[in-house]
């Protein structure tokens, strides 16, 4: 689709043709076949610099743009984007495509379902209600647990187990909304990949990123019923118990150990090697390592404990 | 069923048979042929302004019974209002009910199952491993991912997103209990109803009602692993993160924002456009809108911010 | 298999065959067709009474194993119980064993899969996308709502509800980990055992013990989105609402009841009859029956309520 024939849907009007569009992205990662947008004055910092064929803006801040770089001059950047990202998304599923190859050894349950075009590697054990989307690759020796889901374009490596009823590459929680409090679907057209030797527990979910892709690398450990949103990445070996959760674009270094029902806020990194108590609730980029934190907001652990020693001594 | 008939099952022998009784339903909510239950004294006050046609009631207060309602006397009404509400059950699955119909341009997936009086609207996409259960009604163009399942009887409306290995119509979270712990477990007769527009994660559960319906209104959007129980409803264009949780009867009014793993007590209101951060418990109606509220219980955005900040200087 | 044969996994050479192992297990209980393991200094105090024909035990302490009792000396016995649980795991399906044996009266969805080896009671309802592992055990009467998933050698009793999606024996959350942070999968080779008359609501994660079982006993009920780790006991009745999670080995006595969100650390014990606040945290044993917690870390329900009245009156 041309530049011209895709803006078109939100109104504008190009003269030229401009360039076939691949797709959309952010303003560091965005390449030439690319358009990207400025969703907060946050990164307004990033427009000058980024390589993106056109970027959508609103009027007071066109001047940005660098040159070469088309400005498409809107009123509400981020609702465009959201009615542009639907151009990108692929079918659910496609009939045009090949069956599913399945490697040697790999005993597929009469009950599963693998999508055409998914690829499942050697001497997997794929059971009973499992869901394999379209394109996704699955390596060697990897389990999938009944009723396991895994949406379309996603990877997972090779000697993974992943237990009953988790779902993987579901659809991140984005969205613009206006000022009536309506919402414009975010089309998460990027994936979820998942590395080797990663052990995934029952109803967990893992969305899938809006561009690129949400990841948990070599060695991983999640328990059940963790939430894991758009984009977020899990380090490798890293340790996360049950009922945590991580909220977008959040990256984990490797070796970080989370107790049960802790949480992380969106857009912050953690050092690798830090251990993290129960209910711990992370709401700052960490750039040292080995150190044991607890509490919301988080705190060295030993500062928790005397806090809490206050707060009971206060009612005495 | 004749009142006769239906309460010698609870050992009260009624002279006349009484009316036909239609169903059970709250004080407030029941008609001449229904009958209804006083569960606690909170609600002996709506007595006798019911409009049901017998109360379950204990001799202490048998008489706030209004004329020409029948004052059904029991030791314990809540115990035998559960036993009661097992005859008002319908059959999981009815074979003798018509096949589902489906609309024009729908796929089914071969591996969903979609009971016997089911209805699905045009154009949707019902994946593998779903199943709708009788009489559930879903709208036009609404997707249903792998392993969604919808129980008996709930309705979903048009244009709805729903995501793998969510719930959707699970009994509510409902029981009477006597003095030795035993459970006497209340029936849901009750459903749930999903307006348009409505996109909900992966591995959301949303219970059933007990009587009437649990509620998510049009263009609301709820993320991955959120619990929602009985009789619950959220307004239109509300959003909510993942992890958060619902109990029984709360009302959240359109255009509220609640970040990840908050928490709403049971059988409270919350006005429109209010914001909460992650983790905000919510243990009061809120009758203003307009606020950001944190912390557990909740508070001023703001005041919670300081009291942080005075819990780190107390250790210093 | 002989010990020797089985200790060669991990390097050691025995002279002798030693015995012909049956299983692994805990210090306590394990006996002489047995072997053991200490995983930390803690438990050094069970090896002399230990009744196990050999551990796995380091240079430093193996003069604690008692006369008759084999010590297989290692560097890192907890690394290498882990390596040697992988001997003792049975296959996730098994075709050599006869069909799946179903009692009279139960109604099996033709998209269930019920494996080789099961055996189910009479008058069940087992619903679409139902996975039941070889040799579980339903009683009579059970219903299992669409997508539930029982994996292997579970056993569930009769008159019990289980809800969408709820995952019941998925491995517990166990592995050996070195100093370089990888991790050695601690096989799961215990299972769950639920009683009669149980409610478990849906997308629930109990997970199968990693010797012996997971219990829970008759008459309790579980809501929703609750975790509930490797080795857990709930008591008789006990209660437990959404989203509440349970760490490893703990033992929840009959008829507690717990809050939503709340949460219980690993390898505690809680006597019976007490009740939980929503969102409370137990960090510790509790002997006494009959009171109200809250809070995390947990305390009297009476004095959190003080706190956070202190607190509240702190930023004035």
């Amino acid at each position: 689709m041309t530049l011209k024939e895709l803006v078109a849907n939100i109104g504008i009007e190009l003269e030229s043709d401009g360039f076939e569009v691949a797709s959309m992205n952010t303003l560091s990662d965005a390449s030439a076949n690319e358009i990207s947008f400025v969703s907060n004055s946050k990164y307004l910092k990033n427009v000058s610099s980024s390589k993106a064929g056109a970027i959508l803006i609103d009027e007071a801040n066109r001047e940005a743009v660098p040159d070469g770089c088309i400005a498409l001059v809107v009123e509400s950047p981020y609702w465009d984007m959201a009615t542009l990202s639907k151009f990108f998304w692929t079918p659910i599923e496609d009939d045009n495509l090949p069956e599913a190859k399945i490697g040697e050894g790999s005993k597929i349950s009469s009950k599963a379902e693998i999508a055409n075009g998914a690829v499942i590697g050697k001497n997997c054990t794929i059971m009973s209600g499992v869901y394999v989307g379209t394109n996704s690759k699955i390596g060697d020796n990897t389990i999938l647990y009944p009723n396991v889901v895994v949406y379309k374009d996603c990877v997972i490596g090779s000697d993974c187990i992943i237990h009953a009823g988790t779902a993987i590459g579901s659809d991140g929680f984005g969205f613009a909304s206006n000022k009536m409090g309506e919402h414009n679907k975010i089309y998460h057209n990027g994936n979820v990949v998942i590395g080797d030797d990663v052990e995934i527990g029952s109803n967990t979910s893992i969305d899938r990123a809006v561009f690129g892709s949400t990841t948990v690398k070599t060695g991983a450990r999640l328990d059940n019923l963790i939430h894991m949103a758009h984009n977020c990445e899990i380090g490798e070996y890293a340790v996360v118990a049950g009922q945590s959760g991580f909220a977008g674009s959040s990256k984990v270094g490797r070796s970080n150990v989370f107790g049960a029902q802790s949480g992380v806020a969106g857009h912050l990194e953690i050092a690798p090697f830090n251990t993290f108590a129960a209910r711990t609730g992370v709401t700052k980029t960490i750039k040292t390592s080995g150190k044991t934190y607890a509490g919301f907001p988080f705190m060295d652990h030993k500062i928790w404990l005397k806090i809490q020693g206050k707060l009971a001594r206060l009612v005495k």
